[in-house]
């Protein structure tokens, strides 16, 4: 159970006690307590300055050891030379759990001997503390608090996110906090994110051992520069991949890469080699890309596992189907000709001018529920496709209604604006049933539209649960990538 | 002179026919209507209709015969097979320009042998008469009218753009017309664009001929499928690319992009490693990406041309510094280290817990003019590096605005909102002295933020000429492909 794993209590702490907050707003320990109130944390909020008498409105302590409990979690933002003295007030007071976001450890050249991260280990080591750090940015928990009543718990990110089930541990603040901004990843929820900074206690694998039992995690998101226990995560990842994916990127390889790392987090940094041997050794989807780490991310977490690499190409326009194609066969997926039998059922709803081989070009002529479900369902029954990518699904409407804006065009069309509810209902009735066939079939399908991640139509699709891409590129991309993920799996269970 | 070229009539007619049009508005004909309403067309535009008195308020007429003048240009959006007939009413009332839309020619199985083309063609020859298409989505051109008062002739694409400078020709109307809804292309601007269809009668080499010499349009974008006259692209692109760079997609070499190519319009693909060489004797930018194609016109068209492959990587954050480091050299991109003297002058202005070699760290505390405008200058005047990316130009206000939507914090916080004048006075402060030095030095800067490209700060630094990128896969990639270009074109040069 990933209840009594020791990382449970940092991410469900009733109480938290902060040094070096203020209330400028600047610093990274008042950010920190702010966005405790933005996600609405309910607990006990501690705030320790040697002058301030309040913080935030909290009422501020000179010293840990005047707090009327012992928190169930501190996070430390002060400078690193001060840092063991305040390691020892913890420990005294009875704290077990510290987040130090502090940097100045290691990764500076002049305590390149540890000095300063040996003796804050020490400290915890005697008190029996566990710490996350240093030079990290905090943790991230949407499942705070009781069922129903969920909440999140979070001292990192700056956003408000969408509950989900990928959770991240990750050696770089931003990679863990600062994903979040783009809307292209409206859809994918976050469950946890463990910013692990300089890994001085608590590393990677840890984490992995959490996320592996936790019921809310389906996939997991890896930063990695430097693995410090390379064999216990190699055993680990063995054991998690077949049963939840883990999507990685691995920096490192390069000179400048290496150069880079060791500035980070003061790692240095393997052979690129070895580490490419063990995620695929262990069947982690690696990716260099954040954008590929996110999209790898939201497919997966919405349970697209193809049985193969046949694609289907519906498409309402030749290029975008020849790219896909293109693409898609250059990174390993597959896109058979179809059958003689079934491009003869195809011909029975498709325009005389359509495509029937693959890509199907349904041209812009197409009737929608054609389209939208005929179509995909005649693919998903033949057997002869594991996934669909269907480009061309297009807001008309929102076309139309650009139109409207001009009063030349408002005084003679023939055409009007829909009520919201109908164009509601339309999205509704021509996604739902495919949605249902690709269950039933076990045949995923990902849409991809021309026209902005949050248009009206496609906002409509997205609400009824369609997995929505913006241009082609990137979903034929995660796809090759999760097809490799299912062919491993498969040969795990074939064993 | 491009005025000279007998493509510049079909981007400024005075007048223009539609065949095909009527006022429900779902029709490509009243689309392509529609659209030069929306661009403000002040021309005469004569739709053509067997019944219809007016289309959009527009006098409709039944023959083209009837006409009060000879239109510039002819759309027609009817079926292929009463096209040949439209033509000949059209050469007969003295027509010389037509854009046929329509599909159903040589793509089609049953006209495989191309008779109905060989009939139009014919039919033109006859009359003087040339046309676009068939199976094209129309022309745009963003510089029609007088100078000053520039508007748009546009049939084609169904969103205002921006002026710019990049122009298309491509055989696939979705590439041509339908590629511009992506907020994060805002910066784009488009000269012209020319879907050529299945080149019956006009092919990309005459829209590259009218390109080279067009003074609006300083880099071409090319989507190709099939090449009918290889010889004449060849040499035509040799004598462009010195002066003017060319970015291609080219899709072919897969056995499913060629099937699609042959439904598309009706090419038979050539031998993809052909197409490879040409492109690089040639000095053509090669892309498979639909968004590469975006950012590599969006950076060129700003005039980004590297001296070299040194990268500069400027970053508050360890993780996006490493991973740009390893991408960047991935990509045949330089990350030297920099040399002892300039890292003790950076040493003088950044924190000391900061990292000097490259990429340059600032960490989070970093004072912000020193992050904007000194420490890219050091780097420019060093001689040491060609290009800067700059990572972390986070709208640090927007995030403090967001947490002051909480009441808990808006009561108790020191900190406030700032009015919009300070905070777009500060981006002009902090942007407008880096890009005067970036040409002083001739050392381009590409930023990044973790943040919306449409945020209020990247709104900002947008506005006052940054070339902003969310996430930094895009421009590391992009830069990489440029910088060949570069170097081809110094070696062009050279001899």
């Amino acid at each position: 159970m990933s209840k009594d794993h020791f990382l449970h209590g940092f991410l469900n702490p009733k109480s938290v006690a902060f040094y070096g907050a203020n209330n400028k707003g600047g610093s990274l320990a008042s950010i920190q307590i702010m966005n405790l109130i933005k996600s609405g944390y309910n607990g006990n909020i501690y705030p320790i300055h040697p002058k301030l008498d309040t913080v935030m409105g909290f009422k501020a302590y000179k010293s840990i050891s005047v707090l009327p409990e012992v928190p169930d979690l501190v996070v430390i933002v002060l400078p690193a030379k001060i840092v063991p003295g305040i390691f020892r007030e913890c420990g005294e007071k009875g704290v077990k759990r510290i987040i130090l976001i502090s940097g100045g450890f290691r990764e500076l050249i002049k305590d390149r001997k540890n000095t300063l991260t040996e003796e804050i280990n020490q400290i915890s080591l005697k008190y029996g503390m566990r710490f996350i750090g240093p030079n990290c940015l905090g943790v991230f928990n949407n499942y705070f608090g009781e069922k129903d009543q969920y909440r999140a718990f979070n001292t990192a990110i700056w956003e408000n996110i969408k509950r989900g089930t990928f959770s991240i541990a990750s050696q770089s603040g931003t990679l863990s906090s600062h994903i979040w901004f783009d809307p292209d990843n409206l859809d994918l929820g976050l469950s946890k994110s463990l910013s692990v900074g300089n890994e001085a206690n608590i590393d990677i694998v840890d984490c992995l051992e959490y996320y592996k039992d936790d019921t809310h995690t389906s996939v997991i998101g890896l930063y990695i520069e430097e693995l410090k226990r390379g064999k216990q995560f190699l055993n680990l990842a063995r054991e998690i991949t077949p049963h939840k994916p883990i999507v990685a990127i691995y920096v490192g390889g390069s000179e400048a890469g290496n150069r880079a790392l060791q500035s980070h987090t003061g790692s240095l940094a393997g052979n690129a080699m070895i580490y490419d041997a063990v995620f695929k050794e262990s069947g982690i989807i690696k990716t260099e890309y954040v954008t590929e780490f996110l999209d790898i991310a939201f497919v997966l977490c919405n349970g697209v596992l193809p049985k193969g690499r046949r694609l289907a190409i519906i498409t309402n326009s030749g290029g975008p189907g020849a790219m896909i194609a293109n693409n898609a066969e250059n990174k390993g997926l597959r896109v058979p000709e179809l059958s003689e039998k079934l491009q003869e059922e195809l011909k029975e709803v498709l325009p005389h001018t359509a495509s029937f081989k693959n890509p199907i070009d349904c041209t812009f002529d197409m009737n929608l529920p054609y389209f939208y479900i005929d179509l995909p369902k005649m693919i998903m029954n033949s057997g002869e496709i594991d996934i669909i990518i269907q480009y061309g699904v297009v807001g008309f409407q929102d076309v139309m209604d650009d139109y409207l804006n001009y009063e030349r065009i408002t005084q003679y069309a023939e055409f009007k604006h829909q009520p919201d509810a109908i164009m509601d209902n339309l999205a509704k009735q021509l996604i739902s049933p495919t949605l249902t066939n690709s269950k039933k079939y076990s045949v995923p399908i990902l849409y991809v539209s021309p026209m902005c991640y949050t248009s009206p139509w496609s906002k409509r699709l997205r609400n009824n649960g369609a997995l929505l891409f913006k241009y082609w590129d990137r979903p034929v991309n995660c796809l090759s990538k999760i097809c490799d993920y299912a062919e491993f799996k498969q040969k795990k269970f074939l064993k």
